[in-house]
């Protein structure tokens, strides 16, 4: 199948949309066929349909070819006409809700980079409050979904139709407890704190006052406390119920990158010996995650890599731990993962591309 | 007159508005009389009438009472009614033209801190295309105004009825060129180059593609080259002709301060002595500007600060240096510089509120 | 006594020796007498006796007087000749154990921002191993010893000979959690997660691979987890005992400011309303604790005050809450702190000399 | 020759030798012959003989089998043992005096990143005050010295024993001006101007007070004006007299990255084509450096890449022009063109291992 690939990206504008792109560009596989490219849907993006890509992403000039490419004016015809296999939707949620299932129906795979596939529970739903919610064809193509975290769900990602690829925060949280919640070491009943930090990408490339340099620089904030979206995301995929997961995301004053330090008490004494080999067994297989037995990881050591690093570090009593947790969203948190899950659909080398 | 100034400040919303806000707030000789604050007169800012000035800039909130202060709903006749002596304009240029003269007619003085009447020659204020040029009513404005550098017109400063307050980066150039054009020492047919670095707040409070944070962090980048309105406030006030002076602005990824590289020849060999004695001679009886005779100054000893620091470096030949020139922005850029002129203008000691 | 207080500083190189120096310099009550400075008293620091205060820290230079300060060549017999009557410790932990005890004996009032006498119970002080730990001397110099936070010890900090002003990270916990732990709310058997993070100015100011540029910038990393020295400190003043409170700091990308998000569960459920309350008496009359009922401090509005904000966010069940607390590490967390002790100590209005 | 190429690298643990580190791991060519990595070899540095490679660079981690390499205690023997074909020397000044005749006399090729060999004239190279200075060994050494810029001197690298790399700024200067210094259009007598501005991982790895994150964040400051010691280098390979260039050096508050922002005349008025011609003309077939004919480059679009971005504009006589060059001080400044030199030296692709 390798040489007959054919990829493309609805919504490249944005930041997650860039880093798909350069991975696209640069991964082994699909050297011989460049993906499509094409903005969000839009009045304001289809009339870009001709923009070179590189006077939107200058910094993706001159990489391997990309100096030819333009941004596309989308149609379905255009897609259907391209023989494109895997589609990627790095679109607002409400975009994928309607195309997600237009592209399965024309026999394309879906890789899912937003919100709109996620969620099982309607209840966790509610936040993003989708107008199709419960119609016929939502709930057909929420069946065909699968969560696009190959940590977990390696085998149903194989050959699956339709990605929904993690949110960033939960990411970097969910790699981090599924391990200890499998094990069943976790008292759950004592609560789990997931305190967050994210650079300033995370907050999308439209010029905001939150996203402004004078807001960003030299501060932090909190945000979306016990309100944040991506909770219910954590709990599904942890298997949590509510109240059992506290989740505080902060503005970093960096370009990229998450930390997450999470707090958690074992029912019983651990030792370092005894969590390292939970992790390094769970994660057996999985190249992407680093296990780091001694030291706590950074921010600075997983940015622009595809790398969920993750330490921790035991109270005397061996009954509390603090884990802390790292990626960088664009990349784990996104692109990176998107490409991830690619490989994995295609049967590839799961970190092809991505080193 | 002291203790009957009634100040109130236009265009509260923005960097310079809030810096003028606290520095008024904290004024010894307006201790008993808080100022007047409104924002930009258009709709949305007008809507705002009413609302908390700490709402709009919280780090202003516990100091000195100005947690009771709210936005007015602006209206002439509330500030005639509250008396108002000074008025500062913080708002566009196009409202500044249009303000100026009507608060003139009204027995105000006026501070205005946009470029609307800070040029005397018509092709240097061609590049603000403004409507009402060479009407009448302009001119006559024009002819009150006096450009608001009390280190170089003092005198007319005191008792103006309208000041043009220098922009940020000419304060800049101007301090450090003013001196040694006077002195008659430069060759001007070589060129002088003034290679400018300011931070973001320049910028303005606009969320724009160029302040978000993700294109100012970590970035430099150069604009306006040979283009920059600023150019004729240079050229007007150190006495150059056009092609004597380049100006090249860059966007640092700091939220405030301006560092200027001006490269100068003389007509004849310098040293470090003699050039330090026509500094300290220009400036002597000027408290905000610091002369650095061994080294050279940093935007970060001027940060906060309303000093305009100065330091120089002769080649071994003596016949050219490199004079380095660094102010605060919103400060002796911008608000600082604005209440400096108004101590001038009313006779208290010209560094005031301002240390 | 107003007019007749002659203060000094030991340790005045550092960061928050800088920022003493700044504010005693510009406090009204102190005008008069411009206070007297000095390095650590290790070899290096003493050969810089006759240092210009400004080719120190070059942005002091131009306030009120700063220009004309020198660093003194320190002995015990110059403080005894200027009759110093208050002397702020900036000093390592060890030199302030030794020098506290020689200058009370001198009938100095001593403020010391080190940690060197903050902790009454031994297992807590461990930490910093001191050596002269349980001599007669130091067991009389700690009964004399009064904690520097006035919102908790006003009374008690009146005519005190002995201030040991607070680490940073403690005062943005103690003041959060004080109120609470005294109003019986908390649930103190589920723990209590501190989340703290700082700007690199508190790591000092030693060149070092972690405050090197390349390793703070775009960074942000965990450290001292379950073992970090400020621990002690939260607990005996906020009443805890050992594992009920976890404290982890972070390490950010900004020059200063602190902000610390806590996690807390009450026994019954709560509303915003009833624990604004609980805030509002316990900070009625304190000047320097601001509540914010509505919405979350940030970093933005704290720094270069001597603040501390405090905002909480409670979960649907009124039974958990999040809090955040926010301080500049140099003022409200060390220099702006002391000088508060400063002003109680001698009677004078709390918030003098720091607004 | 491609698959027996054994390269090695002296100096690691610095931010050019960890650059060098990661494109050799990756590079096409070398993949079958993993690096050898040693320290500098000063005496805490061969200590370090054994240290995993990721424990000193930690971002390495999981690159391509990186985990498995360690820091080597070096010895010329175990060089030779390994037959190591091409020797990178990311060592001080010193360093590289004695060491690269010693390489070069046991048969490898070397490529010096340090500035012991890049200056043919005595006089240039007396800031550097090497004491073999004018031995006979440092003149035959100096004789088979090639200046490793392929855009200038492709043909001699070709095939050479010992490859000076340049230094950071000056590659960004020379690439700028060497084509229209060589197309004869540059008034030299009017002088040129080279502003430039460098991030802090220009000023190397060791904690000083000028890398601290206090002292370089939120600031911009000049250094060594009039006495750079990389203005020898612009000057020789530019081919201009002494005082025909200023330079002026630049601290930016940002890790990585140099803009030079260059001030030039012309002898006749030029245009945007004519001087777009000299630069396409000049610079075809050299694959890292990239014209801009319309806009400006920023350091954003060249970070991580080993490109020298160049843009320009001419003033409305086209007698004078502003340039603005661009490159990542690290690759293009550093590791990237001692890579690319490698591939010329070899016969390779220039860009190999460097997209």
């Amino acid at each position: 199948m390798t040489d007959t690939v054919q990829t493309a990206v609805i919504g490249v504008t944005g930041y997650a949309g860039a880093e798909l792109a350069r991975l696209l560009l640069h991964h082994p596989r699909l050297k011989g066929k460049p993906p499509v490219f094409a903005g969000r849907l839009d009045e304001k993006e289809a009339a870009r349909g001709g923009t070179p890509l590189i006077e939107i992403h200058p910094h993706l000039g001159g990489n391997n070819g990309a100096s030819g490419l333009r941004m596309e004016p989308f149609t379905w015809e255009l897609l259907t006409r391209w023989n494109v296999d895997v589609l990627f939707l790095a679109t607002p949620h409400e975009q994928s809700r309607a195309w997600a299932p237009a592209a399965l129906e024309r026999g394309m795979r879906v890789i899912d980079l937003s919100g709109a596939w996620r969620l099982t529970e309607a209840a966790n739903r509610a936040v993003y409050a989708f107008e199709d919610d419960g119609s016929a064809q939502a709930v057909a193509t929420q069946a065909k979904a699968v969560y696009g975290m190959p940590e977990l769900y390696r085998s149903q990602i194989a050959g699956a139709e339709l990605i929904a690829n993690p949110g960033c925060y939960p990411t970097s949280v969910i790699l981090a407890l599924k391990p200890l919640v499998a094990a069943g070491l976790l008292d759950l009943g004592a609560g789990i704190i997931a305190d967050s930090k994210s650079g300033v990408s995370g907050a999308g490339k439209a010029p905001t006052a939150k996203t402004h340099f004078m807001y960003a620089a030299d501060n932090l904030s909190a945000y979306g406390v016990f309100s944040h979206r991506h909770t219910g995301e954590m709990l599904e995929q942890i298997g949590l119920a509510a109240g059992q997961l506290v989740f505080t995301p902060h503005l970093l004053p960096i370009p990229r990158g998450i930390l997450s330090t999470i707090y958690v008490r074992f029912h019983e004494a651990q030792t370092r010996q005894s969590i390292a080999k939970i992790y390094q067994e769970f994660f057996a297989g999985s190249p992407m995650v680093r296990i780091y037995e001694k030291t706590l990881p950074q921010i600075q050591y997983v940015v622009r890599t595809n790398y969920n690093d993750i330490g921790f570090q035991l109270d005397a009593s061996g009954r509390r731990a603090v884990i802390v947790s790292c990626l960088d969203n664009l990349l784990k948190g996104a692109a990176g993962q998107a490409v991830q899950n690619m490989n994995v659909v295609l049967g590839w080398g799961e970190s092809e591309g991505l080193e």
